[in-house]
């Protein structure tokens, strides 16, 4: 053929949209089950939302193509390293560079007083330094910060820096947080021990409730500390350019945030600094604050005029880390001989390490989500977080609620086998029901509760198997309630929670613009698929923009599982303003009333008569040719919903989540080592936007509950952290992980992006008190801390078979790996 | 101090947005003047406009931090390298790349064979290929593309493909092209000869204004072609992703039409194509159009899966240059005694080269704009393109309008001597008339051709030098007009031209989405200005995103003098939404009527009483709370103003803009050689947005236009491009730039962004015929051939004295340096 004959094309020629073929929903997972009060009238339709599909980005991540925060190379680059307290508690006397500078390649240092700012996540406690001035306060506490040409050259650097403390008594639990004579970590001259926060809240008739009960449990439980163990270990490179304005590359869940904290600590301007937040390889509520060696890298940034980056050591993360609070409960429970709860007090004292992070919102949280799960008419709390010479802790998935629901579910099972009640039929009978109001307030809507324990029972045959094993096996059932984002915008008053903008190219790409961060929850595809949804597309004609305080609205950010419901809202709504210029404009093509066009498959067409029909490239075009740039904005506020008692933000939310899970355990009994068997959860998603997404979510809950019921540690001798390292911090691997079976249960919420709630905490909640459940029906004698251990077995045999004959040194080994592995559902 | 007493932040502090200072403005260059057709109230509290400020980008360019094309390095990329056609015409028999795909370190290759599509910029000429299929057309005609690990193997590689040729005859120039007996370039069965574009268009009654005229003039003129010579090379780097998507990083000033032509020659879906376009450093307006080397690049990489990047060396930019046509005039111009044109016949000849490009519209270009500087009653005009064996030209700043500038304006000063009036004088008296129409039907708005003609001559002393200087000195003047932006979206009906999203965050930064590429002429900087004016902030504090085909609206990009014209009226549009919720804001909680609200200096306040205020962060923040994200969309169309017959797309432009030059030289008599003493440019600029970048605009418009009248040559021996490389290829240097001096007339144009028009192309081209002049005035002979080089001059002073004495080889070297650098005046 000639060239002259060949098919030719110009910019005139429109891209064809539909040369993608749409991408293929996988073979959907597990069970998707209705809850009855899901309008019928709604399931119908959709053409992308609850199909089974693989992550729009999970092609360029496991394909090795996404950049992290620590592959970001810029020119003339510098290497920090933060110097780190090796003591627990001192004052600091001297801290002298000299002879690090001296060192060649040695660029710049900074130290305490170079930035004499106070901050903190939360206005209520801005208590941090980027690098300590007079006090450190914990093994791992920065000190200093020294930028080099290369790694090796900063990490020899750090031992020529002199520090001089002088050591102050370390307080290192909280029995010694707790006395009055010992100095205070932080001055507080309102105090004379170590208390950071204290919470007493009192709901209903509790001494009425208590005084009507029939029975009164009291039982105390502890809940082991725990890290997040993301697989990316933090970094940040920041870059101060010539036009003044500084750029901070980090892997972050929450840009918007460290943007904030960088221009107050750094007094910059807000126009100046802009944060991207590159693809985030885990982060599980430890990436959700600014950490020092952030504000360190942009301050040597700006002082040297050359990029830094720091990239933290796993040992640096087990200090930075602001994981999971250990704490104890002290639980009581009123009921009636049917099971009917009459009250509940609970107390609870978290362990917040040696700064407040998000401690505030933490100890509030122990409390506020008991009433959520249960019915449960009058309710007492009482919380209290102190401050110890430790990393401090903060939010990690499931935060604060995770600990109480061990203890509640724990209880509740007691009471069950006390009242001769199957647990599972009493947790049904005492479920919230939907569309109610909590006793402390809190707005129920949807709540597949129940239908998540009956699908979890009937999927396990639970009745089958409850208390009718031979010794050593055992079924457990736990329930738990989680939130879709905090009702209140803690920081900013009225300001929405998310905002979104949604443009669509004539080409038929369309780009949404959040502000959110992907920290590997799958935010990307869940913007993509509720965009898609509302404009008839496929979900790779979608580019998600995110991350970037400079390119995408302001959003709190990637955690409280906030952002399908709350992201996903504003994405909803900028995405419909769009799809009604296009709608319009096909209207006025097809001769029909716009509110007769619907939108799939890349078509806009007449409902009546979908023979009548446009490309949605053509429909654009028309509506661009009409109205211009097809671009809209979208925010989500979440309903102001605190109750106005101090303390009431904390818990309201637009949604909740329900779960169950079901645990099935083998105990050996002569070594106490646990086998889970089979860990079967139903979570109440709302909707379900992508199968794949939520089962993956559920998945990684599991997974993380497993670790931190059976091996998870936060070992500490004189407030040094003994095991700061994979190889010794116990965590599941793959092999470790035994069946996990995901049930979806569908409520289609009110609130929530065509209904859907979240799933990337929830499920994690019920995971550890199942499995302890479970357990109790294997060995018959309950554990009352996690992790439960061959060791915590081996004790409770013998305690409870009164032989001390087994009171000898117990292998702590994790579980053998079961012997093949994980075939899915 | 104690930590416990350091001032402290949380992430509920405002940042500052006052913490940066103002930018500061510079010292205001040369004279602002303005003409009488400016509404006095308008110039009244700008605080951005009409400053003279360094570009917000400037910043990251001269520290290096920007990075172009060429600076993207990937992991795992290939170098690609083209082979190119070393005869002129040909078939195309055999290309063997077996012994090249042999060589380690070569991934893959790709010929004519593998991309079957043909394509062209324009609908009307889709003849090219992305690499040759049966024929090459010129030195430089791509055959074929071979990918390596490294440059030097693709180097290597390129030698080892064996190319078979079977010689056609060379159409080497016009005259030849014009032929019927020879063969075809492209075939075209409706001509024998190598026509390639044929335009012929009458206005008025011509014959009877021929008829009526006191006298006639008939001349022939020659306008040497020419490169654009920016200083970086074409480069692209493409990237196929495992999401199936494709990423193009490329050196382009058109990103959104190197989309669609890259969807449609790779045939892929709009939605899956990205093109980025980073700084680019220099267009000219050739990066106007896609290239061959960016979609071979894009085709490897999806072949090979691995990221391309190809870099133009600087002979390969000479053959695919695109650059200005030479041009054949004859012009017969019939003018009254007192020298009013009665009509004008334009006949031009445009050799186009090897392929269509722009040509089309080049063709009528070189007659469209005739009528527009000044009174024509009557016009005739006559376009042919032919095409040639040579590499194709296309736009180059002042698209088509450059070289009949020289004619017309060249021939304006002969009948102005023949007629005994001054040069100046008699353009002021024939100018076009501000808000009248022309004959060819194009609308002038505002128009400050005679208060330029007045400040040039003022300036510059005119009245006193002009014929009064002894021989060997002259001074000279010349006028033009030109376009803002064509005012028919050339290739897509009835989209908008520009789209723009403002998007105003809480923390004072103002984001900016446009889909303009900023080639160095400053767009950057014009929309900051634009929506920083609106708003009443500082230039830095506004972010632009630009030249990216996901993240911004369609923008038709950076040609035609659009950008601040076209995307800065789109820009002004969206900021002035944005605004509007904010002022909405800001007059209730001030309690004044939103009409009343004034802002600037980042705050919003009461005109009536500027003491009632908020911080522009406040306000933005309130906006926020009360209507959610602040971001709107923008759009602009240009007045639908072609006249309805063929062509007639081509020239009508919303505004046009109008330039003055006045060159002063000294002739060396002996040697023939040319030293341009100053240049001094009046420029109607509409409404002048930021001083320093239109002067630097016009000084870079008179630099070029200096090369172009004095020095730059095209030549070909038998279709071989003799100099394709910058030591040969003559243009200046800085030290051959003489003194400057930029004249700014302000007309505020109804159409423009406060007025503005454009300022990146117009100031060219006056300064060729103006140089002409002042050389007619030195040696009192015309020079009807560019450029006027030192042997043009001797040809000429030899022919006007009678002698033949100074026949002999005059030296043909560029002008020697000006002794000092210029200062800036």
């Amino acid at each position: 053929m000639k060239e002259e004959e060949l098919p030719h094309v110009s910019t005139a020629t429109n891209p064809d949209g539909d040369a993608r073929p749409p991408t293929p929903a996988a073979d959907a997972p597990s069970i998707v089950k209705r809850a009855p009060q899901m309008p019928a009238d709604k399931l119908e339709g959709f053409h992308v939302v609850g199909k089974a599909m693989a992550k729009t980005d999970s092609f360029t991540r496991v394909t090795g193509q996404d950049r992290f925060a620590d592959d970001i190379f810029l020119p003339n680059m510098l290497y920090g390293k933060m110097l780190r307290s090796t003591v627990p508690h001192a004052n600091l006397k001297r801290v002298d560079a000299t002879r690090a500078l001296a060192l060649p390649g040695v660029a710049a240092f900074a130290s305490g007083e170079d930035i004499l700012v106070r901050y903190g996540i939360l206005p209520s406690s801005p208590d941090e330094m980027v690098m300590a001035l007079d006090k450190v306060r914990y093994v791992g506490d920065p000190i200093a910060c020294i930028v080099a040409d290369d790694e090796l050259t900063a990490e020899e650097a750090l031992e020529l820096i002199e520090v001089e403390y002088d050591p102050l008594p370390t307080i290192a639990n909280m029995d010694q947080a707790l006395r009055d004579d010992l100095p205070q970590i932080h001055e507080n001259p309102r105090r004379t021990n170590n208390v950071h926060k204290e919470a007493h809240l009192e709901f209903g008739e509790v001494e009425a409730g208590f005084a009507k009960a029939d029975r009164i449990f009291e039982d105390e439980y502890f809940f082991e500390g725990n890290t997040h163990a993301p697989i990316e270990q933090h970094a940040v490179v920041a870059r101060y350019g010539g036009d003044g304005k500084l750029t901070i590359w980090c892997s972050t869940q929450t840009p918007h945030y460290l943007h904030r904290i960088a221009c107050a600590v750094l007094g910059m301007a807000g126009s100046q600094v802009r944060i991207i937040a590159p693809p985030v390889g885990g982060g599980f509520g430890g990436k959700t604050e600014p950490f020092a060696h952030e504000l360190a890298a942009a301050f040597l940034a700006r002082r040297t005029g050359r990029p830094v980056k720091i990239a933290l050591t796993r040992e640096e993360v087990f200090y930075a880390h602001r994981g999971r609070h250990p704490v104890k409960f002290k639980l009581k429970t009123g009921v009636k001989n049917d099971g009917t709860i009459t009250a509940i007090h609970l107390q609870s004292w978290l362990d917040g390490g040696a700064y407040g992070s998000y401690g505030v919102a933490t100890t509030y949280y122990t409390g506020a989500l008991t009433t959520v799960t249960y019915k449960v008419p009058a309710y007492k709390f009482d919380g209290c977080r102190v401050f110890t010479n430790k990393p401090p802790c903060g939010p990690k998935r499931g935060h604060g609620t995770t600990q109480p629901r061990f203890a509640l579910e724990n209880q509740l099972d007691k009471i069950a086998d006390a009242l001769g009640l199957d647990a599972a039929e009493y947790r049904k009978r005492i479920a919230v029901d939907p569309y109610t109001n909590t006793v402390n307030g809190l707005r129920v809507t949807s709540c597949g509760l129940r239908e998540c324990i009956d699908a979890a029972c009937e999927r396990t045959k639970y009745a089958d198997k409850r208390g009718k094993m031979r010794r050593g096996k055992g079924i457990g059932i736990a329930a738990s309630s989680y939130l879709c984002g905090a009702g209140l915008p803690i920081y900013w008053n009225d300001m929405p929670q998310s905002g979104a903008i949604v443009k669509v190219d004539r080409g038929g790409g369309v780009t949404v613009f959040a502000g959110t961060s992907d920290c590997g929850q799958g935010s990307t595809h869940m913007l993509a698929a509720i965009v898609a949804e509302t404009l008839g597309i496929d979900v790779m004609d979608i580019h998600i923009c995110s991350g970037d305080t400079d390119l995408t609205p302001v959003d709190l950010g990637s955690y409280s599982s906030r952002v399908t419901f709350m992201a996903g809202n504003a994405a909803r709504e900028a995405a419909g303003k769009a799809r009604a210029l296009i709608a319009q404009a096909a209207a006025e093509k097809l001769g029909v009333a716009p509110e007769r066009i619907g939108m799939a498959n890349r078509r806009a067409f007449d409902l009546d008569d979908p023979t009548k029909q446009l490309t949605f490239i053509d429909a654009a075009q028309l509506a661009e040719a009409k109205s211009g740039t097809i671009a809209a904005v979208g925010s989500y506020w979440a309903p102001k919903l605190a109750a106005g008692y101090k303390g009431s933000g904390v818990g309201p939310s637009p949604a909740y989540s329900y779960s169950v899970a079901v645990a099935e355990v083998d105990v050996d009994l002569e070594t106490g080592e646990i086998k889970v068997e089979k860990i079967t959860l139903a979570h109440d998603v709302g909707r379900c936007i992508n199968a794949d997404s939520v089962e993956g979510q559920i998945e990684g809950g599991v997974y993380m509950g497993l670790g931190e019921a059976l091996m998870e540690e936060w070992p500490f001798r004189a407030g040094e952290h003994k095991i700061p390292n994979l190889l010794d911090y116990k965590t599941l691997t793959s092999l470790d992980t035994p069946p996990i079976e995901t049930i979806i249960i569908e409520t289609d919420d009110r609130e929530g992006p065509f209904g859907a709630k979240e799933a990337g905490q929830g499920p994690l909640n019920p995971v550890i008190p199942a499995i302890a459940n479970a357990v109790a029906d294997a060995i018959k004698a309950r554990i009352h801390a996690t992790p439960i251990t061959a060791e915590k077995i081996l004790k409770a045999l013998d305690a409870s078979s009164g032989s001390t004959l087994r009171l000898r040194k117990a292998p702590v080994a994790a579980p053998k790996a079961p012997t093949t592995p994980r075939v899915p559902a």
